[in-house]
């Protein structure tokens, strides 16, 4: 059977992904490098994420602010490690203001006395002003959380999962001691996990980067891995425990209970659109977009036949009618999200259309269906032949469970892929045979993720990479059993996951 | 009686706006020139201010979308009114990278092959993206707004009002006729006007601007100007109808019913985080900030004394329960947001914080009432002094309607003051006499408003801005009754509206 989406997964996944957001009409590219465009449809996720995060970050006593776009560059230079990490990214504004030159091109005409670096992230600046509000215990812990943009000047972008600008949100916290900052970053790690396997229908595998994957500056940076179709990892957020790290080079002082001047230890932590990203690739399928039924845009598409003119009016009557009842019931603690698809077009056009954007629910409704005051739901985790028929007041009664009933299926479904395809594997040669691509047609398809027993000597992690472009994920809470490093024999190392990554 | 700011309103309004936001805790300068930073308690406004805004927005059939920070330097050459306009704000990215030069000093290490400025506001960058999105009339119309940050390079700075980085909507629709896309203009500056009269309790006045003060490269700009409380003007937002002219240069074409290619007719609008400003420059006093009910960040502060170690236990359940209660009921559309103030601090010292934080409610329960079942509700529209001694349940009825009271009174006291500092003037002596300072201790407190008959000659609006650094607000659709220009004795002149402004 022909898909609707060409070519599918399996004949070329990273073309399969850019054509799903196509027809999907999420985004596209800008004409500025790097850049996208977030179109209606995609962005009407991010709102929904944002909004459902957001709550989960006040739940914990966290509160938004906003701070600058611009970083002085001398900011940057305050913390080493953490200048080397961002300094390829970074974009600067060098200039104010536009003349024309001789020729009668515009050009910009006034230096800036001190270059400003487009926030990568905001520690630096962030820090400056957590150093002016925090002068004793009692003004701590400090929780505070950021809706913005940030700019990383990347070289290979790739539409949601790596672009120039990323739309995210920035957690920064201080503490009076360090055990209570590394609680908060696990705090937000669980919050984090619950949210992408609650709310978005992808299960990861949670754990602390490796030295050399951690972010510049970090004591520890707590990551949660999900397995896409191709089986390669995505990072899909990660919270750092940054110690006194980047306290003691924006001067985060308190004076504790005993009148001792203290270093404040802080956190920070965020995920991107790039969670879109992983929404798309988890779940889709050959035939478009598969939306979690918690994050759509629109939970379910009312679509009423229009071609017959006479009863024009009292289908769409009808489709308001539901349209109502529905807004009135909540999923997941917020009003269903329903909308009517008044286009005149045909009924199949606007069908697939519906499948390729991945609406959770559709309701087809004729003139006929109104005589039997009923329903035609379809639904995107099922084959678009099963059709089921129902009345009015059922349908409506049982909205929030069909919603309920296809996130769980994609959450199994996911669930079942990412354990199928996570090896635990016990020797160098078979590691290597593992990450070694079989499917000539397509090496796209890799392999999965390895779960092995490694002594974390950075020079075996950097020929593993060099080797096989497979990187350390992470060192996963579970699965652990100390053992015997299959590559360098050395005992008591403990279990890591190695795989290819986005 | 010595007021809580200092210096008062009438001793100098400047500085007595800059205390209120400090007392407030609203916002603070970064050490980024012109460029503030948003703390919570001002935040929060905002937050209000979107949701609420959003959903006007997508009621009047409007998506929500996310365009590119850069825009291409040539972009800006496309319009030429356009670029005229923006040229002197704009901030340039040239480079991108960090290295460090011999020095050992970081400095921006590799050129764009095109600078990109960093957007002023998006007309260029949608409107290349409008012009692949429509080809037939039945894209039309398409309606978009993006929440985002824009960069306006600012020489004179003041917080909430002219600042270098303003958070912002942008509204941009497309339509296939001239007088749909002015219609679509007037309705945003219809909502506009709801909202801000409604929400932020600030009366205005709206018209059209003069040629001089429209948005560059519209064909009217639709506005709507409010009186702050030294009488001065502040545009608090703006419509723009701008005809073909953006999609003639960004080529945004569309077939017709009959087939004929022809150029879409669009409009731009938006609000700032000014709004923040006007609503403290409207309502706040020589206490503090006052906040409208409907956008506060917290509406109710229950304030617990705690000094009684041994019920404070039960005085924090109570106001938990209490704060439980107010959350289920709904006001403006909105769960009632109550915050506790659990910081054991002296009771006087909380109430004051409060004050000066502008709460529109405030509630004190001590061991005592809890016995009574009761609460001390005092209001921030009501001296200090005035308490209310009411049983819990009657407190927990009628919270919404203490809100609603306190926001008619908000409301009614602004469009007073506005009234009464609106002026018809009928001669040019008089106009000059009313813009001359007379009180010579604080000439920051200004005249008012005055509504004249003017010819809208070009020449006399330059030198009345030399003469008197007084602007045409706006051609009122109030109080139109043509007559003689008071300045050049032209007959049938349309009423304008002068005034000094922000």
């Amino acid at each position: 059977m022909k898909s609707a989406i060409n070519p599918t997964r399996n004949e070329d996944y990273s073309e399969w992904y850019l054509q799903v957001i196509k027809a999907a009409d999420l985004a596209e590219h800008s004409c500025v490098r790097g850049s996208m465009v977030i179109k209606p449809w995609g962005y009407g996720i991010w709102e929904n994420i944002q909004r459902k995060l957001d709550r989960d970050f006040k739940g914990v006593g966290v509160e938004n602010a906003y701070f600058p776009l611009f970083i002085p560059l001398s900011f940057f230079e305050k913390e080493a490690e953490h200048v080397e990490g961002f300094a390829k990214e970074c974009a600067v504004v060098t200039h104010h203001r536009l003349k024309k030159n001789d020729d009668g091109k515009l050009v910009p005409a006034s230096p800036l006395e001190e270059p400003l670096v487009v926030r990568p992230t905001s520690e630096m600046i962030i820090g400056d002003h957590f150093a002016k509000w925090i002068s004793s215990y009692r003004d701590l812990p400090l929780k505070i959380n950021q809706w913005s943009n940030v700019v990383r000047w990347e070289m290979r972008t790739r539409l949601f999962l790596r672009t120039t600008e990323i739309l995210w949100q920035e957690g920064h916290t201080a503490h009076a001691t360090g055990k209570e900052a590394d609680e908060m970053a696990r705090t937000i790690l669980d919050l984090y996990v619950y949210f992408l396997e609650d709310k978005l229908a992808i299960p990861v595998i949670k754990g602390v980067k490796s030295e050399s994957e951690k972010f510049p500056g970090a004591e520890k940076t707590y990551t949660f891995e999900a397995m896409m179709q191709d089986r390669k990892a995505l990072q899909a957020g990660t919270s750092h425990y940054l110690g006194e790290n980047f306290a003691k080079s924006c001067n985060i002082l308190f004076q504790d209970e005993t009148g001792e001047k203290k270093y404040a230890s802080t956190t920070s932590w965020g995920v991107t659109t790039r969670l879109i990203g992983g929404c798309i690739m988890v779940h889709s399928d050959d035939d478009g977009l598969v939306l979690p039924p918690k994050v759509a845009t629109a939970q379910i598409v009312i679509m009423p036949i229009l071609h017959d003119d006479e009863q024009k009016a009292a289908v769409i009557e009808y489709c308001e009618k539901i349209k109502k009842e529905l807004s009135k019931l909540s999923y997941d603690n917020d009003p269903i999200r329903a909308i009517i698809d008044l286009r005149n077009i045909r009924g199949g056009e606007k069908n697939w259309g519906w499948i390729k954007k991945g609406a959770p629910l559709r309701v087809e409704i004729g003139p006929k269906d109104i005589e039997k005051d009923q329903v035609v739901l379809m639904r995107r985790t099922k084959s678009p032949k099963d059709k089921l028929f129902l009345s009015r007041k059922e349908f409506i009664e049982k909205a929030g469970d069909f919603l309920g009933e296809s996130h769980n299926k994609l959450f199994e479904r996911a669930k079942k892929f990412r354990d199928d395809n996570l090896k635990f594997i016990d020797n160098e040669e078979e590691f290597y045979k593992f990450f070694t691509p079989k499917n000539a047609k397509n090496p796209e398809i890799h392999a999965g993720f390895a779960c092995v027993n490694f002594s974390m000597d950075q020079n075996i992690e950097e020929k593993i990479k060099n080797d096989l472009n497979v990187t350390l994920r992470c060192i996963p809470f579970d699965f652990q059993e100390k053992g015997k490093c299959i590559f360098s024999g050395k005992e008591n190392s403990q279990k890591v996951i190695f795989a290819k990554a986005y």
